[in-house]
């Protein structure tokens, strides 16, 4: 059902690339041993480094280059945080039970699980089909009544037991905990890093010097407790994400190094051709591929603002760097009932796999609302100062709480009200004095709890005053990375069979990227190549490089096939050549070309370090280097 | 009440340094806006760099140079993992509360600040001051009524309200949580990474073809919910870790490369000192530094095994590179009774802050407990095959269940008795046999629950098998890094204050660990420098080289104490001589030694990486570009 801009790899087998990820240990279901837990995975040695490797090329794109301020906060956050974020009351999905053995469904996926089945049954009818498809088109702005009503209409039922399943239940997708010994601090795991920035926005500005706009990024760990999750690396329940908030005056989100990547071309796939898309479903027939893209071509300006946009750019720049398929990615855009309600616009980096579209990096403009929620929530105010061309007078009304009456009527509550009255506006103010003048009484809401104020209880006080800042709330732009899902596309991005020979797969990692950079092969078991051995592992320790060396007794071809299998992009060589003279030399095979040169030990390391940064390419080495001659490969 | 084997820095000023750490934002409080949370901190910029780096010099120290396996694990950990572990029963502290507001205190750190609050009081007896010494050398071997009866016989009460205590209650340290929506799948967040390491212990030992040795690691988050943390980053509730799981044959732990560190000079603090300094407690006056020292060196082979012995010297290049002061630090071995049972042989790297002796690494020989009790829990084999010198004939009995009686009789639990009757030794079975011949009734044991088996659901099979290997479950020694541990006796040890100007504190970093590498300063903020920034930049970020640009108005000297402060090596200078001619120059201030040379942009990044990395010193670099001197310094 997901329609792609680019074509499939014909060949791809799913199958056979989960073996070569299981049997080479890139990752695997974490605590087998015990049964397994479903959603959560460990890395093993291949995938460790693959991933680390991502991670600073991360760190390296975004945090170095754009002069980001890295922070890393804690995984347990308090509930007022996440209460004060809208998590604690709205980041759930809902999920339906199994009436007899409470077993949990989530209710899209059994939805978009029971049509897919209904569609491939052919003694379903064409009308059923058609009205099938018409809820998979409508799914996602689906609320709990309507998916209540699909699946009563369709009498859909556990796909396990065949029992009947109970009306949709909001599930918060939070991992609950408690933090100290006395069980009543609640906390939770993160949901997202975001928070743990938006929280120290005042450090963050006050260590920028005050200035906007400025970015911060946090690489760290997310939790989320999915129903039942499912697709490996692509949902699962603890994960590694990159995130970054970009505050920015909320008047001028123009960027400065804009024209940098003006020129650049990325897939755009726009709300109105999304839109289109959902109608399309509707009636198959009536929109070709041809006529989308041509309508593609009419939205190009279709990013609501140049920050947005420069990230939007330099996420596709990213992507590519670390090898993903350009013809396999594109930017959609949310409908409007896609986009939490405050976002102002969001494009998803969406990467075809195996799996279809999967969204894998956000990229959304949420405008001030994070830090105007922790205002509201600490009072503490969250703002930038912004220079005024010239100063203004402006007339100030505020309401001063009289304390001492104040505590006798509300007691406790008094410290609130107070604060509740610190943050009025001054239009708020005069309309509160307009009350309290009229009916001798305003009545406060905080929260939805009203609290009636009496005149007494309040002075107004007015003047006027010159102003040479304006306080603003930054809006904020955030691109935010899901490295797990990356990293998955990259893999099945990467993965190859030799033609003519489908057994023999591998995969082609770029050598940024690639978890092992060399291989080093003596030619034979002989004593004699040990200390050039020793030479080569000195040489790229002192590079940082990581290596394998494969001194077992296969033919060196057959060396070669093991290595290519796990991406490793030089082979280096030690024969009997290399030791015959000092300073010793060796062979680098680039296993993409599979073209060898042959030079010394000492250069070793400044030339794949070099390759490896791509501050050279295999042809420089090449025309820098003698050419050698294989016959084993 | 700390001994010292080195001397303190005489004008270490604790708040100074803590300034400066809270004002460039090293690290601080989370959740601040929000009142805060006792023992979470995040960190800025400043401390997210000197932590990656540190991380990253770990991972080549120690992964990339040993060839370990390196794994990630997720924090999310099943209770029945760590049921297996004894972290479930037995990781815990024993706290007291406040008997009126139920305040909670840790029992032993309530002991030890209420004593030493006593031996400060001029109006405590000279005898009461000596059972209090004396109690605080033992207390470390306290269990709950040890420290009850010292609590009722001091009258120690709350140092906050006066009020009673209760008793020592065990509080168990991991923060629980439950996986999936139905509530009933209890989980732990990890409260060490290890676990994770012995749960793929068949996955590892696969990827290493079988062999042992081998070691695997992890870098990654641990969680502790400790009663009521204190100081600092010292005593945290989540805090990044790095262990190592060393697996060997249990018959042979001799390491192939001892020979490389076994010159290496360690400061030893074996169990005998270590008892001796209990021993000094009592009566002061006994026993004299000298003393100590001489025992010592009688002492020097005191480590139980070359591999403990090599990781303890690794660990000591590892702190000495990131820039911890090698006076102050020093190998603790453990008393017996501090010791887990299982462990062989314990040894801490302690080093010297403001707050006493810090343990900051642990290197343990935990012998093959956690295999064995992974393997006990699910009935999975951890175990090598060694080869043995020549085949060898055994006998074998068995006890095979006949599982259809053994269904009848117990039903659900017929599945774990085999289980239990499959792990039984050849010896165990022997005796079973004799008992089901005697008395007709073998009395199984699982957990402490009696099964009553009798003959007729046993089969004992007898034969005889050539053997040419034999399952060994390996040994475990684990070096155990705490990272901000580490970084934060780096921060004090690198704390500097100019001589005869206190008020101008800076941090002296090593390079390879500094934050920012390099500081890029125009000499004034004419237009004509714009170029020549660029231009350093670029070649900066060519070679992944962090630089802080400062063109703020500042006189130069005033700028580079800007950068001394927060710990930055290099100084780059762009001066009008710089943009003169092409190619472009520019000059290196050398932080520590205030020299400085001219070089040109396109040396830059070779030359610098080459410094941070080691592969160059800063002598080799004045010898080869010119010297340059500045007036503005």
């Amino acid at each position: 059902t997901e329609i792609s801009l680019a074509p499939k790899e014909a060949s791809f087998d799913r199958l056979k690339l989960e073996d070569l990820l299981k049997r080479r240990f890139f990752y695997d279901q974490s605590f087998a041993i015990y049964g397994g837990v479903t959603g959560l995975y460990d890395f093993g040695p291949m995938g460790c480094s693959l991933k680390a490797n991502m991670l600073q090329e991360w760190r390296k794109h975004f945090i170095l280059e754009e002069g980001m301020l890295e922070v890393d906060c804690t995984s347990l956050t308090p509930e007022p945080v996440l209460k004060a974020s809208g998590h604690v009351d709205r980041f759930a999905d809902w999920m339906v039970k199994d009436v007899k053995n409470g077993e949990c469904f989530r209710a899209d996926h059994l939805i978009k699980n029971s049509i897919e089945k209904l569609m491939n049954d052919k003694k379903v009818s064409a009308d059923v089909k058609r009205d099938g498809e018409d809820v998979l088109a409508r799914l996602e702005g689906f609320d709990d009544k309507d998916m209540h009503e699909v699946i009563t209409r369709f009498k859909f039922k556990s796909p396990i037991t065949g029992n009947d399943l109970t009306e949709p239940i909001a599930f918060n997708l939070m991992f609950p905990t408690q933090i100290g010994p006395t069980g009543d601090f609640k906390a939770f795991l993160r949901p997202e890093t975001a928070q743990g920035i938006f929280v120290n926005f005042k450090r963050l500005l006050e260590f920028n010097q005050g200035k906007l706009p400025f970015a911060a990024a946090q690489i760290g760990l997310g939790f989320r407790n999915e129903i039942s999750p499912r697709q490996g690396l692509i949902r699962v329940r603890e994960f590694t994400m990159c995130e970054i908030e970009h505050f920015v005056d909320p008047e001028d989100k123009s960027f400065p190094k804009f024209s940098k990547i003006a020129d650049q071309k990325l897939v755009l796939f726009p709300h109105v051709i999304n839109w289109m898309e959902h109608q399309r479903r509707k009636s198959p027939s009536e929109m070709l591929l041809q006529t989308k893209m041509t309508i593609y071509i009419m939205f190009q300006k279709t990013v609501a603002n140049e920050t947005l946009g420069y990230y939007m750019a330099r996420c596709h720049q990213f992507l590519m760097k670390v090898g993903i398929d350009g013809r396999r990615l594109r930017f959609r855009q949310h409908l409007s009932n896609e986009m939490a309600h405050y976002a102002q616009d969001c494009w998803d980096a969406e990467i075809l796999t195996s799996y279809g579209w999967i969204e894998c990096v956000g990229n959304a403009d949420r405008a001030c609302y994070d830090l105007l929620q922790h205002y509201k929530a600490t009072n503490v105010k969250l703002v930038a100062e912004k220079k005024l061309p010239q100063p203004v007078d402006v007339d100030i009304v505020e309401a001063q709480a009289n304390m001492a009456l104040l505590g006798k009527s509300f007691k406790k509550e008094a410290k609130k009200i107070q604060s509740a009255l610190q943050q009025m506006t001054s239009e708020q103010v005069t309309s509160l004095e307009a009350d309290l003048l009229s009916k001798k009484l305003f009545n406060l809401n905080i929260n939805g709890e009203a609290y009636p104020l009496t005149p007494d209880l309040i002075n107004i006080k007015k003047y006027s005053k010159k102003i040479h800042v304006q306080e603003i709330t930054p809006s904020v732009i955030e691109p935010s990375y899901g490295i797990g899902r990356i990293m998955y596309a990259l893999l099945e991005h990467s993965f190859r069979q030799r033609e003519g020979d489908e057994q023999r797969t591998f995969l082609a990692f770029k050598p940024l990227v690639a978890p092992i950079k060399c291989s080093v092969l003596p030619i034979s078991a002989n004593d004699q190549l040990v200390a050039g051995i020793e030479a080569v592992k000195e040489e790229l320790s002192r590079y940082e490089l990581s290596y394998k060396v494969d001194d077992s007794s296969g033919t060196i071809g057959r060396r070669y096939a093991r290595t290519d299998e796990i991406g490793i992009p030089f082979g280096i060589t030690v024969d009997f050549e290399s030791v015959k003279t000092t300073p010793y030399t060796v062979t680098i095979r680039h296993a993409e070309t599979m073209s060898q040169i042959r030079l010394e030990v000492s250069e070793l390391g400044r030339l794949i370090s070099d390759l490896v940064a791509g501050r050279q390419q295999w042809t420089d080495a090449q025309a820098k280097y003698p050419k050698f001659e294989s016959t084993t490969d």
